[in-house]
């Protein structure tokens, strides 16, 4: 021991004095070495790189905290992290502390924060596509393809019909009315499918009939507004008529080949088990190329690639094991990491001062009402004429009328290809806002659903898969 | 049944009418709308995001790919994907096929991979940070010290001796002799843990008393090394000597903190449970936050924001179910989806063309050789005088001379502060390269540990702890 130590003591002092020494002898060879770092060029990427760690410091702890909020006062977490990202936006901070605003989210930097955030809406899209499980629908074709195409058709319906007169006042310069009105409408017809399941858990109401009705109406309405948010995004994009044909063609054509060959090909690979020996993070590369590839190809056809990661999500196969192996690897990620970066996006392209008079809040409010009575009422109505008694139907239009997280989603599809102008996105932000807050109380006045002990494994974003025993503590979840 | 039909029809029928009709007429009242879309500004996101799913999928493609031949080809997966960074960048894709290379990745498009390649970083040494068990020390103190110190100290003397030579004909302008002696000494000096740690579990060494050793000597390492490397970028990056003393002052105090008394705190607040009627999410929320600050405050220092995040990894509660819950989360996006990210930075970063004639070679082969014979010589010679027998001492030695990815992060920060030219950056990343990839022949020389059957469960970047049994599929795990 005594041998070890000195041993070491000699080493580092002979090496030590040997360093210095050649340190000494070195600066005196190459002069410029006495004052070290002056001429050292700054790295251009540091600051961002620190401005980026703020923003999303700022970012997540705000939307956890609002988030928490939200939940205390019974609504659904996202709906806080929702108004979280408003809140950071020039809606409020920018309004409250200017400076505060310009500092943490300085004009520049935006383009690590979008470009974050965008990989956590494909990532979401994917896992929305994941637990899109038609197997709610078969069990419920008869009302679901009713109810849910009426609460598409009459909102659309709706908010062309609200076009023709907001067209002349709202719509940005070079938009034609077709995109516009066709988009308006679309996104006026939107289900949020996680927000609804989530709100279902929440009331234990998933295994009765309003919720495996509603979950199969919701699967149905993502897969149709989807379907016909690419058609509108298609003809919109593309040049004359022609061009979306071709896009629309494409479209529908990528998506048979998916549906038709790729979901029975990769159920049969695991059927199987060919992929039972393959160690996980082969398989999560496999999937994340797959899903990557399948986002690129949708948006070099032309359409968006949040298409592509929803259906290569829903081609994912079906087995509990396997979804539930990459919902553990990518949501908690995504959720937690990733989609208040998009929440944040959002907040900061709606600015609330941008509705001045009165007569733009009216605007805003009709484009409300018509959003509510096109969804609530098209589908409440639908599923009284299916033969659902009157309360459980309007509880069903109630739940159908949420829009969340995944009409943001659209939305910012909208604002980023120039159909929506700043203003038109708020109102509708504020419309996906509004839909969503008052479907809790709705129901609690519905009486449907008793909001049971708020549990410590709801989670945010968590799907309808999730609701597993709790056998180990909360955060192993 | 009939009813519903004969509902669903009329219901489609006219309000799909109704919206047509609407679409005609607002186009008619607001012409412009007859040719769709040719006025609408093309979003200039979207090429930005097509090349960098195609980037991403290259590049997951390939690294998987390499990767797997070279765990064939017995090597650690980790090298083959080291290995698939340089093949795409301008060393062998921009050779062979240069409009391929500038088509995949032009060089305006480089932002966004750089941005994720240091968020998969950051994560990377937290989870790095996780793993640094000091555990390992604690069993092994006595050889440990002496040899993980020994074989930081020869390379460094090595290294700084080779820069008297290397400055004058390597060094960038503008960098003075000891910022440049004494990064590229440090870089010379690391030992990569993971790749260690991987090593000997898969030729099931962990356990015996070579292991054991090995990894205390490498936990040492890490912890030295990384705390040599941030006082040595206090010291480049700071102007003049009190900026440099105040750097590593605030380093040092930062470091005492977290360890003294946000450590503790930590621990405490786990073991009494305070957590655990979290959320799995909040606590991964608040987890990446901690992360993100630490690493904030480390780049406020001064120093890189590795540091903090190493530091934040440091500093987690050792509860082996919470270490394990965290890795869980973090570590398997990170190691498919972002690790991959930064070698292909890294390799594009890396030109063996700019080593044209044979002298630059030599001196390259040099700085190759000084490496080894510090790193392997100095602890194996220092494992002998710790009484260990030389078979081991020398399969000890060419244990720690594997720097793998960890010497890979080092370099980039010094080329990131512009301490490292193009040319010397290429020469140290060769000899990771070469000194990571001569470990498993020269432990199959001297006959140490049997290379077990490759296990299914063996993975890239995985951790000590991973070894579990298989009682499930090896894709659940």
């Amino acid at each position: 021991m005594k041998k070890r130590a000195f041993f070491y003591i000699v080493l580092l002092l002979a090496f030590g004095i040997g360093i210095l020494a050649m340190l000494r002898w070195g600066a005196r060879l190459y002069p410029g070495g006495a004052i070290p770092g002056t001429e050292l060029p700054a790295s251009e990427s540091t600051g961002a790189l620190s401005i980026l760690f703020l923003q999303l410091i700022v970012i997540i702890a705000v939307a956890r905290w609002v988030g928490a909020l939200f939940r205390r006062m019974g609504q659904p977490a996202v709906v806080g992290e929702m108004v979280a990202g408003i809140l950071l936006g020039p809606s409020f901070l920018g309004m409250l502390l200017p400076s505060a605003q310009s500092f943490v989210f300085p004009p520049g930097s935006l383009g690590a924060l979008k470009l974050l955030s965008e990989i956590g809406v494909i990532l979401f899209m994917f896992i929305v596509g994941i637990d899109l499980d038609l197997g709610h629908f078969r069990r419920k074709a008869d009302a679901a393809v009713l109810v849910s195409h009426a609460s598409i058709v009459v909102p659309l319906f709706l908010g062309v019909g609200l076009c023709l007169f907001l067209y002349p006042r709202l719509a940005p310069s070079g938009v034609p009315f077709l995109g516009f009105a066709l988009f308006t409408g679309t996104a006026m017809s939107i289900t949020a499918f996680p927000v609804l399941a989530r709100i279902l858990a929440e009331r234990s109401l998933t295994r009765t009939r309003l919720g495996s009705t509603a979950l199969a109406c919701a699967a149905v309405d993502d897969a149709t507004a989807w379907c016909l948010l690419a058609v509108v995004v298609a003809i919109v994009r593309a040049s004359g008529f022609a061009g979306s044909l071709l896009t629309v063609a494409s479209t529908a054509a990528f998506a048979g080949v998916m549906l038709l060959l790729v979901k029975p090909w990769l159920a049969r690979r695991v059927d199987t088990g060919a992929w039972s020996g393959t160690g996980s993070k082969t398989l999560l590369a496999v999937v994340l190329t797959f899903l990557l590839t399948s986002s690129l190809i949708t948006e070099i056809i032309g359409i968006h690639a949040l298409f592509g990661a929803f259906l290569a999500g829903v081609v994912m196969p079906a087995r509990e094991e396997f979804r539930r192996f990459l919902r553990e690897r990518l949501e908690s990620f995504s959720s937690v990491f990733l989609l208040p970066l998009f929440f944040a996006s959002t907040g900061l392209r709606t600015e609330v001062g941008l509705l001045g008079d009165a007569k733009e809040w009216l605007l805003c409010a009709t484009i409300v009402a018509a959003a509510i009575v096109g969804k609530l009422g098209g589908s409440s109505v639908a599923a009284r004429a299916a033969g659902i008694p009157w309360r459980e139907s309007l509880a069903l239009g109630t739940l159908m009328n949420a829009r969340g997280l995944i009409e943001l989603i659209a939305l910012n599809v909208g604002y980023e290809m120039g159909v929506l102008s700043p203003r038109v996105f708020t109102m509708m932000v504020l419309m996906a806002l509004i839909t969503t807050c008052m479907t809790g109380p709705l129901l609690a006045v519905l009486k449907v659903g008793g909001r049971q002990e708020e549990s410590r494994f709801s989670e945010t974003h968590a799907m309808p898969g999730d609701e597993r025993a709790p056998s180990r503590p909360s955060w192993e979840n």
